[in-house]
């Protein structure tokens, strides 16, 4: 059965001080040119007036957002603190608001009253302040939802690439020591399973890049592709996947190499994040594979230094609320 | 004085069972498309015919290629082996043509009878099979030209993006090993003095890239930011280079980020080649930095899996041949 009326998307503002109130009020602004689906903002209201004075519709369940939707902005209060939010100022109070914002978003998409979470961006350092404990609102997610975070991957999703990285918040010299076949596999699985339930592809291609130059030479330039990654590939490939590589990253990501797959598994956060943001800086979507709900982020920080000043692009957050509603309607049963 | 006529392009032919004269001849057919100035082939002629029933003009001397250029490809003969040319197929006698064609054309540019020279591509692993010792083409012409190899640096240049790898062919652990203050402060002056000489651009900008996600986000995801590459920088400011960064290698190469530099320094090869290849893979251009010659190549291989197919597209090669004239034009003094 389809609730009726739809579920909205849950948007987490992030923290108050960033640029998540800003770039989602541009959203409504612009959500007929943007082709937004109904959504609800999670967070103070204080931190979406402080920087725009469109309309607000203060709600209390997400059933009303979408009546609400056309006459101001929907958000959902939280109890909020006694301090002022003062754009590009973070504060202890906050880190607080982010980080409820968060869990009130993603209980909301695990009940099933929100399509799916939109996360806005959160400032690690002022989370791990306030005791925080996850390396960043993925693997908070994941927790929440029950799953373990080696069983979840983080999808960079641009209008022309996808890109999964293996390892992501790692010193590069660590992420090369903590790459394993177990690990490129488990990865790889939930790139070719997320491709399938978000993206409604049901024969995946993935493509595997190499770790060294020229995908090691054959081992004169790494031994790390013959090794660790191949036995990976392999492995997948008797399961029936559509997987290629190792390819060197450097020929991966042209135009006629990037129409070869649907994903590209990446083995280190800039070489999955380096491509995407080259071609697609303004429109990158963070997407969370192998969770029961659906989420989605603009992959772009606080910006703390040009929060309040009317300077903020909304293109990435317009794009992370347009991919989930469409990973949603992927996933929703058929009726 | 300005020779009179003027000196040509020498473009040595590479491997002769790769692409290197199907592009070539590719390039002449298209000479007035691609706006290319007078170049003579030092190689294998019968490696052009192989591939092409275009007219050769086979000459003795550069001089006799500037009235040649418009009757037929101008090509100095090498002694030629017995063996027959077949496109795809390697072969010792093939190596030791292409390592010839690279030598004579080096010298043709060290006396002034050639403006530069324009490598086409080799197999290292066929040069290796007959001795050849340099880890590639550049470091054999950096000896040629008795300069040390570490004084040289590889530029990869496109439209909009050059990059500067600070380390190459190495495997990427080993490559961050390898990483130095000193190296990289030797690199920078490499780029930006050929920024100066090679692109006549008085005052360079190198932005120079991270090595860690975030560029280490102040230490937590790795400190060769801090202890290596910040001094660098610093010291090279010092001397009054316009040098910026470390800078998170994820947000440097979109079109916003790339006008704020003329140049940017990479700490690992597929660092500078991603984006590089993403964003210009058809007319990558590899220039070598350093040299008292001018040196370009085409940014790709010999393709042996393509050769002979009349598949290889020219363009790479017709924008080694254009910088080469673009960069010697700078670089001839003042009449």
């Amino acid at each position: 059965m389809t609730p009726y009326p739809p579920a909205p998307l849950a948007v987490s503002l992030g923290d108050p001080a960033g640029i998540g109130a800003e770039v989602l009020a541009k959203c409504w602004d612009n959500r007929g040119r943007f082709e937004l689906p109904p959504f609800v903002a999670i967070g103070d209201p204080r931190a979406i007036s402080a920087v725009w004075d469109g309309p607000l519709a203060i709600i209390d369940d997400p059933q009303e957002a979408d009546p609400a939707f056309d006459v101001g902005l929907p958000v959902i209060q939280l109890a909020a603190a006694e301090d002022d939010v003062l754009p590009g100022h973070p504060s202890v109070a906050g880190a607080h608001c982010s980080l409820d914002s968060l869990e009130i978003a993603v209980g909301l998409a695990r009940s099933g009253s929100a399509a799916g979470v939109v996360t806005g961006p959160v400032s690690k350092e002022q989370l791990y302040g306030i005791g925080f404990s996850h390396p960043g609102q993925t693997e908070f997610v994941a927790e929440r939802c029950g799953v373990a975070s080696s069983n979840v991957a983080m999808m960079l999703a641009g209008p022309t690439l996808r890109t999964v990285p293996v390892t992501t918040h790692l010193p590069l010299a660590k992420a090369i020591g903590a790459l394993t076949t177990a690990l490129i596999e488990s990865r790889a699985r939930a790139a070719l399973r997320g491709l399938q339930r978000n993206f409604g592809i049901e024969d995946p291609r993935l493509a595997v890049a190499a770790l060294n130059p020229h995908a090691g030479e054959g081992g004169a330039l790494g031994r790390e592709e013959i090794e660790i990654i191949e036995p990976a590939i392999a492995a997948l490939c008797a399961e029936g996947w559509r997987v290629t590589g190792p390819h060197p990253a450097d020929t991966m990501f042209h135009t006629s190499a990037r129409a070869k797959y649907d994903a590209a598994l990446c083995m280190y956060h800039d070489q999955a994040l380096i491509p995407l943001k080259a071609l697609h800086f303004e429109e990158g979507v963070n997407v969370t594979l192998g969770l029961p709900i659906v989420r989605t982020a603009p992959d772009h920080g606080t910006a703390f230094n040009i929060a309040g000043q009317d300077r903020a692009d909304p293109r990435a957050m317009a794009a992370a609320i347009r991919l989930a509603a469409q990973c949603g309607a992927q996933r929703a049963p058929a009726t």
